[in-house]
């Protein structure tokens, strides 16, 4: 499990290199993150109390809302202000043919090659739904790294969107002029999540009365009265409102940052960081190990041919866990 | 953790009565389910039996595109046709507002009161994304329960999607004539989930372009050439398309019936089950054991306030793990 001392010394040379801003070191700690190598927690503990001085933005939203292009611009107004920004894509793709697209359309749409944006590119395959469960201790690599800015895609509705809030500190919430979909979005008790809104591609029929129809829901929705979320229209594709929106995410963090919520939000954010790679661990050393214990692989096997039920099954086994958990105890400090 | 043997009895009573169809002892042990009370898993364990008989169609799609309307005409026709049916909607509802809307949305198309389609939504708030993890067990219960046909509908693009694959027999994927999405959707690989495709609302513009497209990209995609699948123009709101939707999910079921892959599909979704529930049980266990143990509780603050790197903490925390997970095989038979 733990890697061998000349492992840990190449590791804190990865980490020496991150720490300095370069590429193929920060290329090199994500894919450890990924496959789950031993050397990532080695990098990581040697990275952490570098980082923490980024701000993290989300931008979610359907599909066909534009947010690759909204990003681009989003990336080049930072830039233009002398902050470096580091993209991370998550892409919900399929299980069989994999890839990372959401990535490749970012670096599409910017004007011009820029060395000081990084981009990467995740896939949602694997993880248990929703964000990848490592996308925390990537946009710590990437702060760790000195990007001032780090950008969170994400698509979709539902769970996904409600884990950017577990990662970001501002979060964008992207839709388009075609009411359907955000009438429902809004209705379904996503609104909730966005800091901020944003109608893209503006120039298409019915943008005024979806922001009207958002600000009138945040209006009755709004009780305490402490942020109010803006609701902005852009036309991404000629970088129409992007200067506004990169305001108003300044503003955003300015808000945050005057009362204690900034800190809160990231202090929750570690503690829950924590969960879930330990609940990610905990089901990959039982899938390790119902693969190498007979006893284990045979109770699968009579739940696969249906002689015995899953769900009992499953309880049946962990009956006595409550006792059986004190190793936990004992292998900590 | 075992319930005592009073409520056994009790919970033995409300198996009978499912096994009759009776629909409050259904909800009753669906609630069980979803509040994790192990007397949920001794009516799992009786009416184990008794499942198999029912057929699941999966309905999955982006919001807007009309499955609530679909799922309530595929309903009647299904109820026509002397089937009884049942309903899982699956809501991707905020954490916040919690709810359940979709189950409603159904009932409100439908257009008459039936007493024999069951209706049930459940949320997908509390889950690690995608579906809810008990969703196997409830399309058990009802399928126990003698319903023939379960419909499961399930809204979102990624982890949701792929997810309905290890639920339903039959999965149909809508779509709407308004290509941006789909496209997308197709592109990213999420098409190998339908075993047919839907594009609902006909009636709008780009409606036969739209089923070109997708049907371009399928005869590409189609190698082994053993299931052709086809892509059908309805309307739901009118009932327009329906029979021949009905008819495709019978031809794929027999399909499926006439080779061994039925049973092969739930073969490894039973395996799936028993490995997820046991997943979300280590998890809670892990969560109970933090909220009592002074110990790990300080670890959690460490990491809370930022002294501790969050992932290499959690993997220091299971270095051990291992040998620890003996406990898994002296609690099992």
């Amino acid at each position: 499990m733990r890697p061998p001392p000349s492992l840990v010394i190449s590791m804190l040379q990865v980490s020496d290199q991150l720490l300095k801003g370069d590429k193929r070191a920060l290329s090199k700690a994500i894919s450890l993150l990924e496959r789950g190598d031993p050397q990532g927690s080695v990098v990581m503990r040697e990275v952490h109390s570098h980082a923490g001085c980024a701000y993290t933005v989300g931008i979610t939203g359907p599909t066909g809302a534009g947010k690759s292009t909204l990003i681009a611009r989003l990336a080049e107004d930072f830039r233009g202000k002398g902050s470096s920004v580091g993209i991370v894509a998550v892409d919900p793709s399929s299980p069989y043919s994999g890839g990372a697209l959401l990535g490749d359309r970012i670096r599409m749409e910017l004007h011009y090659l820029d060395p000081e944006v990084f981009i990467r590119s995740m896939a949602t395959r694997g993880s248990h739904g929703g964000l990848p469960r490592i996308i925390k201790g990537v946009v710590r690599l990437l702060d760790a790294a000195g990007k001032d800015i780090i950008l969170v895609e994400t698509v979709g509705v539902g769970q996904t969107e409600l884990d950017i809030m577990g990662v970001a500190d501002t979060v964008v919430v992207t839709l388009v002029p075609e009411a359907g979909d955000a009438i429902q979005t809004l209705k379904a008790g996503l609104m909730e999540i966005a800091d901020i809104y944003v109608v893209n591609k503006a120039d298409r029929p019915g943008a005024d009365q979806m922001v009207s129809h958002i600000n009138a829901f945040l209006t009755t929705g709004d009780s305490d009265g402490s942020w109010v979320t803006p609701v902005l229209a852009t036309q991404a594709i000629d970088g129409q409102g992007i200067t506004e929106l990169s305001k108003q995410i300044q503003r955003h963090r300015d808000f945050l940052s005057s009362t204690s919520r900034l800190e809160e939000r990231r202090r929750e954010r570690r503690a829950q960081e924590l969960l879930e790679v330990l609940e990610e661990e905990l089901g990959q050393k039982l899938r390790e190990r119902i693969d190498k214990e007979p006893r284990l692989n045979k109770l699968v096997e009579q739940v696969r041919r249906g002689e015995l039920e899953p769900y009992s099954s499953a309880l049946e086994l962990l009956k006595d866990v409550s006792s059986p958990l004190d190793w936990l105890l004992s292998s900590s400090r």
